[in-house]
């Protein structure tokens, strides 16, 4: 779940719109991810939490109580809430996927050990539920339960999903309904709740987040096989090495012959991988248009987010909103 | 955190007497544990919730509710939150300990992997934030909020305070607090609180929760040293191979003469355990009365969990409490 340039331009412009927010929001980070006793926590946290993440999600929570004309605090909270519950899930899934780097510096799991990644998510998880019991709303509680839900069903069932062949573009959506989407409509959902703005208007912001969160999912495991280009740079094959099944796998996969269907047997179910397999799958994909196939999806969740807007009145922010839909699917289009 | 027979006399009594509402828990853990998506997880689920764990944390919670007179339902609810969060600490649990066997069973770490005790917590967690939602009471949410962080927050001193001589008796409490009687007053107050108890009763059921649980963790500490009997049982031991600094410990350190203290240096904290070391640790706690002073810590915890009901309406209810307290240091009596 990278960023790059490209989709850093309207978010930049966002955070730049929204600073006083946000600069409120990281103090908010900072001061709750203290611990008076266990000082390995502030550690832990910091170290993933400072590691350049562009605070994508919190930044949605903040713009989407902002579009409704909200003039409280509570949004800052809901938006650390959104954070920390990131932050929790990004140690869990390290430990998870024995990651050893994430963004270019080495994981938690790997600098302390998969005990404190554990136990410091926890934590934060712990922590994000308090500052969602600050703002008083049971309907913002209920949506974030729901999704935490959500988020970890779809963790489980990534796992069990997980090397079977028979993962098909359905299972591929649950998922990444559960990993990403669920906390990005969770984030622009709560945001219009707390702003009290009208239940068509949370329905639309629900949507957006939705969608823009499928779109993000599905161009990340397009660039994890270098995109559509045909190269392969340093960070490619990592979900074939692992033997994920995302989109551009499972897509080639309903397509395979005979032969092709040996060499997805041996390489993802039994994970006997050799030299040259990941230039063999990008081989396969290619042949069979997945990887195009993959990004025509990305585009159409992106321009489904766009959409989703519509009903909204129109303003700076709602429009910066619909440009980030288009900037986040930008890295393949 | 085990139960033996003499433990369960009096807590079979409440099991008894409260049968109609633990059978409602029992449907309501065994319905929300589904995932309709993910199968996985209710057979870890199962497995962990189904191994004889005697249900002494949402009885708890049940007993809170009926001392006051609560008719409604909504503290079922709350019992079989408190149930799903011990569940996913005690998955956490293992995981950080590396351990292999629970109550006589193989651990869900060991059954399947550590991803999935990692992940299945995680769910069952988010499960109770569902269950606690629907009783719509905010401030059952912030007890259980500030719960879960203490919690969270005792697991990880516990994981930096380990190998470490220096941990003294506040930090052990610290610990304890955390790990356990967070857990056990965050159940009794929930309680008296959804029944809608004045305040100081409300107080009253805390201080109980919090005795009850510290007397609980000091018994259990107690017993894996043996108890105060001078035999060595077959599952005597773990916390000394695992290094952990618990009461009976702490307390021979703080006596050791200059040989005992380099004893303890390389035993606990360079890990450096020879065959009959545990023999001479015991022999060490047994010189200074460590095991003793100990136990008697425990009875007056527990002495501290019957007077805290002293100030409430006598009742069946109450007196089964008391005895409940005196029970669960009978082990070590």
């Amino acid at each position: 779940m990278g960023m790059n340039e490209n989709v850093a331009k309207p978010l930049d412009r966002l955070l730049d719109l929204l600073a006083d927010d946000m600069a409120a929001v990281s103090t908010l980070l900072d001061r709750r991810m203290v611990s008076a006793h266990a000082p390995r926590i502030p550690e832990v946290t910091a170290h993933i939490i400072g590691a350049g993440g562009k605070r994508l999600r919190p930044v949605l929570t903040v713009a989407a109580a902002r579009l409704f004309g909200y003039e409280g605090t509570h949004h800052q909270l809901l938006a650390a809430t959104v954070e920390f519950i990131h932050t929790a899930t990004l140690l869990h899934d390290d430990v998870v996927d024995e990651s050893k780097q994430r963004r270019n510096r080495p994981t938690a799991n790997l600098l302390w050990d998969n005990k404190s990644s554990v136990l410091v998510g926890d934590y934060l998880f712990s922590r994000s539920f308090q500052l969602m019991v600050e703002t008083g709303s049971m309907r913002v509680m209920e949506i974030l339960a729901n999704a935490s839900a959500t988020i970890a069903e779809g963790e489980v069932l990534q796992l069990t999903a997980a090397q079977d062949l028979k993962t098909d573009e359905a299972i591929y959506l649950q998922v990444v309904r559960g990993k990403t989407a669920a906390l990005f409509s969770a984030a622009t959902e709560v945001g219009a709740v707390i702003a009290g703005a009208p239940e068509d208007h949370i329905r639309a912001m629900f949507a957006y987040g939705d969608a823009l969160g499928i779109a993000f999912q599905i161009v990340d495991d397009l660039l994890d096989y270098g995109g559509v280009s045909e190269t392969i740079g340093k960070n490619t094959g990592d979900d074939f090495r692992e033997r994920k099944l995302t989109l551009p796998v499972i897509k080639a996969i309903a397509k395979a012959s005979p032969e092709e269907r040996a060499f997805w047997v041996r390489t993802i179910e039994k994970g006997d991988q050799r030299e040259g397999d990941l230039e063999e799958a990008l081989r396969i994909m290619q042949a069979h248009g997945a990887l195009e196939a993959a990004r025509l999806d990305a585009l159409s969740w992106s321009a489904k987010a766009r959409a989703a807007l519509a009903p909204l009145p129109p303003s700076e922010l709602r429009d910066m909103l619909a440009d980030l839909a288009d900037f986040v699917t930008a890295r393949v289009a």
